[in-house]
């Protein structure tokens, strides 16, 4: 499997993680240093594999609540050692996509290779300011 | 140089540029593909290098009316071909500053080397939603 393919597969599983509420599959494929700019604070981002555990029940309390997680686009930029990606995706709740269709969360990962195998390294997360 | 040196100093270089509403400056590095993910709308993202060069006007207007671009933190992982980075600022005017002071702009940037010169082919700007 040529790296882009294994990167997309790697990013499609965890997005069905997450929307499965999966928090083992969230995890599986993150680097201990991960570090992640995530939508609410902190600032200065979720620093380590710990924080980045501890982040995900209230997003699957939200999940649980109607909201979806839904990939729509994913751009893959891979090297031989390390590569990063940009996705939108379709997420809230039923009536927060009504109120505004065209809201898109926008995420952006990079990953390094470790003993042959993708990590993610980097997560950031965030919908525009109006 | 290495790579992570040359992309220490072309995001250097780039947050100067920016920070003296040198459009020439900020416009140098970036390649014709870039995809930039703003802090304002649209929410699919900014497309194209000319739709690129249309963003920054505006944030040129909001840094003479006093605000600043400052670069606090800089993070680069780089490979041979693909790289990224993931940067804190302080960006606001003097007021939005007093009042916020532990608010940071989150910067993920993602490069390409094209004929051995490292190239912009994504930002992601944004806040903390609050």
């Amino acid at each position: 499997m040529d790296d882009e393919t294994a990167i997309k597969d790697l990013i499609t599983r965890w997005v069905d993680a997450v929307g499965n509420c999966d928090l083992d599959g969230v995890l599986v494929d993150h680097a201990p240093d991960i570090v992640m700019f995530d939508v609410p604070p902190p600032d200065d981002g979720i620093r380590g594999l710990d924080a980045y555990r501890d982040s995900w029940p209230a997003f699957f309390d939200f999940q649980r609540s109607g909201a979806v997680f839904e990939l729509l686009e994913l751009d893959i930029t891979a090297g031989q050692e390390v590569a990063f990606a940009w996705a939108l995706l379709r997420c809230g709740t039923p009536a927060d996509l009504a109120a505004n269709p065209d809201t898109r969360l926008r995420l952006t990962i990079g990953l390094r290779k470790d003993n042959g195998r993708w990590r993610v390294t980097h997560e950031h997360h965030s919908f525009c300011l109006r």
